[in-house]
């Protein structure tokens, strides 16, 4: 059998397990995750032997410490691994609510239901816990997940599969429900993202890189980020203190993540009464400041800013410093040199602040706020399976809501087209 | 200047057109499109003389009358081109409502506000209304549009996109809100289809081999339905009255439309009573019936039934007729012959009508109502630019507010990530 033919076997199981799920009562899916949990507990010691394959060849191959240490199972991660399980069951199921219903001049009644999406595909690197993370976020919605892990995290990932499906089917669900393309050619990635009408969507979890290898390859529709160039806005009616806490908690916080602030845009009537005070504040945290021309007069330590930095996501202690004229001048730059991600403005101006919601086009847009919150969990989601720069379908995080879609649904009594 | 450039050239554009209808008051929307009205009408004349280049071509090619005839603007084509951008204009403006809001312990308001997708392609063949229609469709949600017509209504398009260009701008709009690809050229399409990340969106609009041909070439995420392969299935608990007129009214009401009737499916236990009645009434109507081997026992005049039948869209008086065992049957033929477009169950019994609502996996499910009201007018969305079947972002019948996505926004006093 060459890879088309099992990527495409593999790909109608999955397609099977997802018509089993949009039977499932969410009952049956909740009993499936918590058995998942148990699971991945009993089976701890297996799991620790399995993945010490994968850090060993990783260490062989000379990975580096950061990316072996992502590979590492440790007791601690397998129970964070059974708690998100049991955290997903405990989440309302957004499958079959209806959104919303309506009367028709004719009698009927129309409205919309929350339906599963259907096959998952997830395209993910080397942290094997997001192997049973993304598949109970999948499970708990009502889909199927189709996995493709990375291929240093090979035996780790096979591990976990091998337990969340036996667990599954402990519960009557199909094999087809948590399918994994345990096949480490990227040749079999390329024949599963031609499955167009078999797998409904693609979501890929990984660098940049990876993100777009998938989306250039796919015709399946796929929703991602390719990275967060996020701004702070610092408009001349802003809380000065408040202004400064929000730059900092935004660029130290965690620098690495994708909603850290890259960018920091400050009004030009107040640059020079904020900047050297945060300007010091940075240096204090150990963030490296590169600044435009003006802001090098306001505060000639700074580094001299190319304009190229301001498409820059650093993911480190660097930040951009721009002065603008006014909001105007902000909203154009990050339409220019941002990513769509998050973008705040701190103003204790009502106008601007009601401007800058609607006019900036990103993810989330922020009023007085840390970057840092554009997060599932920060919003209330409950989860999240990843942040949508996307203009189609889901912008900004997606939590099991964002993992359905609805249809449309009729009582009738006998109605026709006239 | 090259293909690649000048369609590049025009989504750029198209890109600043849809920056500045995100900025544009429902009010200046409106006024844009009443505008666009008169403008039809008054250039009526010369919208004429323009069609009959049009119509004198395929003339001469040798068209088809039916395509010449959808091809042709007569006087009354063009008052209803012009009495649907009124239409539009009186529609709610979808863009910029909060979908809803809710707070977070840590004191801020998160929300969902419905923002405009952002440039939105559409792709069509002969009909040149539909320049006029996709155009007041997109401009009223927000987004620019950038059309590609087809070759054959290459001068009626381009008259049309002057009249709609020159109104937009008499309302301050820059020309890029609706931009028109006037290259007849394939190679132009396969440019516009690369440019993802400029434009957002594609809707082709047309017979399944324009739509397979631009899902299988474009890296931006496209919407659309191939086929509608629709289905009645007649409960075994159906009242025969309703049912009969259902299925009557599903296939000959309008039989060339996506949403009309193609496959009948009977409960065995009432075949015997509801066929020879139905089938006399199809006979009447002019519909041809092919009929399963269980069928043909009890009408032996209709014709036999190849199980590929089951997957063609006849949109024709053509009807295939199956009889199943029961409901779970028919899900499964449904699952595997259908289009995922419109299905309607007929039944008195109300657990079997909750589970079909449920468990079928189509754009719209309906119980005891028409197949051919799944529909953007009938449902009540005011007008549609098309029906998805796809899984993501929308389903069904597309209004206006489908051409909307949502962001998050953050009303904040301060908060910092812990």
């Amino acid at each position: 059998m060459d890879f088309k033919e099992m990527v495409l076997n593999k790909a109608i199981e999955a397609r099977d397990g997802a018509r089993a799920l949009l039977r499932a009562s969410t009952e049956q899916k909740n009993r499936v995750l918590l058995n998942m949990a148990e699971a991945v507990i009993d089976n701890s010691v297996m799991l620790k032997k399995e993945n010490e394959k994968d850090t060993a060849y990783a260490k062989e191959k000379g990975l580096s410490a950061a990316l072996t240490d992502r590979l590492t199972l440790t007791d601690k991660r397998i129970m964070e691994m059974a708690d998100g399980l049991r955290y997903i069951a405990a989440l309302p199921d957004p499958s079959g609510e209806i959104v919303r219903m309506w009367k028709r001049p004719n009698g009927m009644t129309v409205g919309k239901m929350r339906v599963p999406i259907g096959v998952i595909g997830i395209i993910y690197e080397s942290r094997p816990n997001v192997t049973a993370d993304a598949t109970s976020l999948c499970l708990k919605a009502g889909n199927a997940v189709f996995l493709r892990g990375g291929s240093e995290a090979i035996n780790s990932n096979r591990a976990i599969v091998k337990i969340l499906r036996d667990a599954a089917s402990l519960e009557g669900l199909p094999p087809g429900a948590v399918t994994f393309l345990d096949i480490p050619d990227r040749e079999a990635v390329m024949e599963m993202l031609k499955l167009e009408g078999i797998i409904d969507l693609i979501i890929p979890r990984g660098g940049e890189g990876l993100i777009r290898a998938v989306t250039e390859n796919s015709r399946i529709p796929v929703l991602k980020h390719y990275k967060g160039v996020c701004h702070v806005f610092v408009d001349r009616d802003a809380d000065l203190k408040m202004a400064g806490d929000i730059c900092l908690n935004s660029k130290v916080q965690r620098p690495g993540t994708c909603n850290a602030l890259e960018t920091m845009l400050v009004d030009d009537k107040i640059a020079a009464q904020f900047l050297p005070g945060i300007y010091g504040r940075f240096k204090a945290a150990g963030v490296k400041v590169r600044g435009c021309t003006r802001t090098r007069e306001i505060v000639p330590e700074a580094e001299a800013l190319n304009e190229e930095d301001y498409y820059n996501e650093y993911l480190d202690l660097i930040i951009n410093v721009g002065v603008v004229r006014d909001m105007d001048e902000a909203m154009d730059h990050i339409a220019r040199f941002g990513s769509s991600h998050t973008e705040t403005i701190v103003t204790e101006n009502y106008s601007r602040a009601m401007r800058f919601l609607r006019e900036v086009d990103s993810s989330a847009v922020l009023v007085n706020a840390s970057t840092r919150l554009n997060d599932g969990g920060q919003f209330g989601l409950g989860a999240e399976i990843g942040i949508s720069t996307d203009k189609i379908h889901a912008r900004g995080p997606m939590g099991l809501e964002e993992l359905t879609c609805t249809k449309f649904i009729v009582l009738g009594s006998g109605q026709l087209r006239e």
